[in-house]
């Protein structure tokens, strides 16, 4: 059976893992026949967002124990991560992948990574074994390697960043994967567009399918 | 198009609502060609648990606040629900249903419901509209609708609780829905068994499209 690690940035849209594109990723992996362990680093939240009014809360809160909740507890601190025990690795999307596994949502195009999400990219593209990501989570792909072909969808400023980033971005539409042969990329955009929760279930399906046929 | 009521009860299996099971209700919904509309209650958390560890935590969240993760900001306070407005309410499950929307996961057949619940689900059943309840929030209806029909699984504590109440207990397995006829209540057991994300999704479709029938 084919294992996927999955790596979340937090649990909700505005400062961690956007919540639908997690689960619906962990429900493809599993509809599509294969089985995943979840990751995430141990490190402080950039900040914590009341998601009702959109304001900044005086909070900390970890990235791994907020990933927790989507986890149901099952899950592991991203530095005992081995590629070698793993078929694949996806990221979803949500603001927690551009404020804390990266700082692209602050920074753009001088972004950096943190340590444990470059380290495990890196690793897994070293073996050859396919990456994929969802949303804004595409642009760690296009920071860590060079010159991926990838999408984030449509918008013109984050694509800007992202080609500035030395990456080819390709605009797509819901439920479309951009396949990067040379480097074994999937990427889809997700809520990057305005979409409803049938189109990010056919989004994460798509790119997990597209994932599952290259292994 | 017919439109659901969504309840949820904050934003994590252990202190608030199932992540997966609310993830998927609302996928469920669409699914079956319907719209929804979310509401939780604006009160404080029983408490925080920390999902990595299981411990609590010194913090207080408030389960609006907390839900609107999973809504993505897109939620209201449940005193502004008007059951006139919808054609169903659901209650998707987790911790968060006994510790946050009633006591029943420290009181048992002693609970008492949040009263903003309790009316809610009071006016919808006087209206005569479908109410679904997954994993451990059909302990609710148990408590505020007088002899319901409702499966929780097959937990023995559980069951031996819900009978305290008044409620006749159907033992079911993953993805079946108990129908109450009389009450028009659609139960299914989802984690209140050993399950995986797959059953929580067929057991999610299987409730809303029970619903969906009888409307």
């Amino acid at each position: 059976m084919k294992k996927f690690a999955v790596i979340l940035s937090g649990s909700g849209v505005f400062d961690g893992s956007e919540i639908h594109e997690a689960t619906l990723t962990m429900l493809a992996i599993m509809k599509n026949g294969a089985t995943f362990e979840i990751f995430a680093p141990d490190v402080n939240q950039h900040h914590v967002i009341n998601h009702l009014t959109g304001e900044e809360m005086k909070e900390t809160r970890n990235v791994l124990v907020e990933s927790a909740r989507i986890a149901r507890g099952q899950i592991r601190d991203l530095k005992t991560y081995n590629p070698a025990d793993f078929d694949a690795l996806i990221l979803p999307g949500g603001f927690g992948a551009a404020k804390n596994l990266s700082d692209f949502a602050f920074k753009g195009a001088d972004c950096k990574v943190n340590e444990d999400v470059e380290k495990a990219i890196g690793s897994t593209h070293a073996m050859g074994n396919p990456i994929g990501a969802l949303c804004i989570a595409p642009v760690i792909l296009a920071k860590v390697i060079h010159q991926s072909r990838i999408t984030i969808g449509d918008d013109s400023s984050t694509v800007a960043a992202v080609e500035k980033l030395g990456a080819i971005h390709e605009k797509t539409t819901h439920g479309e994967v951009v396949y990067d042969a040379q480097h074994n990329l999937f990427t889809t955009p997700c809520y990057m567009l305005d979409a409803n929760i049938v189109q990010i279930d056919e989004g994460a399906n798509n790119v997990v399918k597209a994932m599952m046929e290259k292994m």
